[in-house]
């Protein structure tokens, strides 16, 4: 059965920014979900929403039809409305996957999912070296146990979020800071993925490896076994409920 | 150096239930914080903080003032302020121990920090007991590697948390129910443990075993090696900043 | 493209004793196997191996055309040569799956991957009820939420393994004790489940429950990433060798 | 009470290396006990113990006495004996503390209770950042953000261990590399830090963080809550026998 993807972006940097444009000429989504669909073939159909379609583009409808969302938001992170986080957060507790993109660290949804500031350090214009610390993980499936990002902004510790369930990916930057690169934490019955390469600036969505990695992603990240718990729904248990 | 605990309860049920009161007549913060003071001695200095005072008796003065906060909550979560939330929650991050008891697993500021739902499975009127699967770990001091509370809320799985960092205690009911008991997490420089057992209307804060794991608790969360870190006041980092 | 299971047996119990023939009239490892095979179809490839087999069934051919082995062995771990043990273990790192299973909790193998005693409290003749503590994890696929083994062999905790990376069951017996029952671990490139379920005179492998998530656990164990490290073949590293 | 510390090394290269002998004329063990003794003050003993003793200077009466082992060797790891490792890792299981320094990653009991190669990559000469990524963990503490080694052999990823309960530190190298250079672990009852900066031909242990580090190490895997655990010593356990 396809997983079905959504890919959300703000798409505002590129109604603003001639440089953006350049790079991203018909938005950062549209270069994200070819990159998911080039690596998932039929496994997958990908649809895309941004910031400033009705409801952000994440009706009920659209997520309740949703496996894995991913999300990349920037410049507006205070636009996003908290009713449509509410209900992100809510689909991420009921067994979505969320895939959260760089800048994204910073998106309401993925602070509150992880109870932390979520603040890093950063620099414009340095180059990056990606380390897999985690082989045999399905995230690196294909990926070389080092590549480089040529240009990209750095991204330093300290990180703020809490101690993830599994590190697949350190970067390093010529500057000399290293950088958790890619995450896995789980919330409720829903896997979330942070991973930090992808400025808008640059054309690191294009780059095959990037493609790979957000690709295995979206297919660890897809629910299997998501099951109604009878803990949300009827919490108080007679003696012997479950005999 | 004494470690400044804050014992902060809702002091309601005590006020509204004249069976809680006959258990605890001067309310459930006067037990734990002589629990603490029992085993931690002078090693702590403990006062205590209650909903209805102002500030919920949590002012800024005294969070910067407090390493370690325990809590206990149930029937009045929603009368916290968002404000104080917000200010337990920095303070967390920022280096303060959390140590929350039973009921305030659905604290304002426990979901916040967690992520998740918090949800569990409960029955009233059971018996519990407390096995350590964490042995040397330093909240298992002194504590056997199993004891019994002869009269318990049963809490059950699914408890909707994040996979704790470390799992300390798992307790098994009665009726056949399983719960992890005691809960270690890091958010922040702030260290978080939540222990379940602890009823209002069931003496179990006069249990020696239990005011061991309390004090224990303690004096794990307290902070020893809080810095500030430059990350939090300035994230742009030039090129060799560090050198 | 079909995952190939390898089942290990013992296969001794079943040739000394009148009970456990009962059960088990053609092996543990034949119900093992069709127990897989019910579960996962034609997604799967499975042959067996036992202990008085030449290299006990595991030849370094079988080895390297095995994705995923179980294991299974209670009184004659000592009778396992350290020379398979060491192919074993390699194979492991090298990223094939492992599930041990119930008594297999001592095997060479596992301890020698565990670091540590494998150690457990054990009683004969209770019930068993398990419980989900990992909602959303692909072994938990198509298992209820909680769900009981009539007859089984108590394993109580202090079990002495390391804190699993992910803990997906907790059980509960009529006794009153707790076990981490189900818990996941990567050695290596290698996946590892060990599952308590499964004692030689109880029917436990022809149980529906039992059979989905060792099913399940296949599926998640199977390499998908498996990739030469040059910190294997080639650790000394010149400057500048992966630009 | 203070911390019993025995300070472990070969004592092999200094005996043998002029240029060695030039930066640790009384060997590695002198320097790293008089950092220990430098942090902890009266809150520890130091002893020293090296290869060429009888018994490795690890007899049991010393390793009875002993609350925390710190390891180094490297061109001897072979003559270290089997019953004198077997030794080490009974009373870390039993609840010692082991800080296992830089080359020891190789170490035969290292690797027994990693239950992995432990393999990585290396490069003689380059400079090392040490990042910390757990502010708040009591080895952090008076430990800047981010400190430099100036001259350091390189370790790097893919570094062959479990994932660490705990990772405290990550550390870049001026050729791009990056490596998990402070790791937490449990086993059985005690505790385990590998940190890797400290080779012989450089005087890395008299620089100030780095002991700092050590001494904090040796606090933080110090036993404080050992017990006799009657998995060990009686595994049987009758319907009823904890209460």
């Amino acid at each position: 059965m396809s997983i079905r993807v959504t890919v959300w972006s703000e798409f505002r940097h590129e109604k603003e920014s001639e440089l953006v444009r350049s790079v991203y000429p018909d938005g950062m989504h549209t270069v994200i979900a070819a990159g998911i669909k080039e690596r998932l073939g039929n496994d997958c159909v990908v649809t895309t929403a941004t910031l400033d379609e009705p409801e952000h583009g994440l009706t009920e409808a659209v997520l309740a039809d949703t496996d894995v969302l991913t999300w990349w938001g920037h410049m507006a992170h205070g636009d996003v409305s908290d009713e449509i986080v509410e209900r992100v957060y809510k689909r991420v507790l009921g067994g979505m996957g969320l895939i959260v993109l760089h800048s994204g660290h910073f998106a309401k949804v993925f602070k509150k999912l992880m109870g932390t500031s979520c603040a890093l350090r950063w620099r414009d214009d340095d180059s990056e070296t990606v380390w897999t610390v985690r082989p045999g993980h399905p995230i690196t499936q294909d990926v070389p146990e080092v590549f480089q990002v040529p240009q990209q902004e750095m991204y330093g510790e300290f990180f703020d979020v809490p101690q993830p369930d599994e590190l697949i990916f350190i970067s390093s930057f010529a500057g000399g800071e290293v950088f958790r690169s890619g995450c896995c934490w789980t919330r409720g019955q829903g896997r979330i993925f942070y991973f930090s390469p992808g400025h808008e600036t640059y054309p690191v969505y294009y780059q095959s490896e990037i493609r790979t990695v957000i690709g295995n992603a979206v297919r660890w990240a897809a629910p299997v076994a998501t099951n109604v718990y009878s803990t949300q729904s009827c919490p108080n248990s007679p003696l012997g409920w479950f005999k």
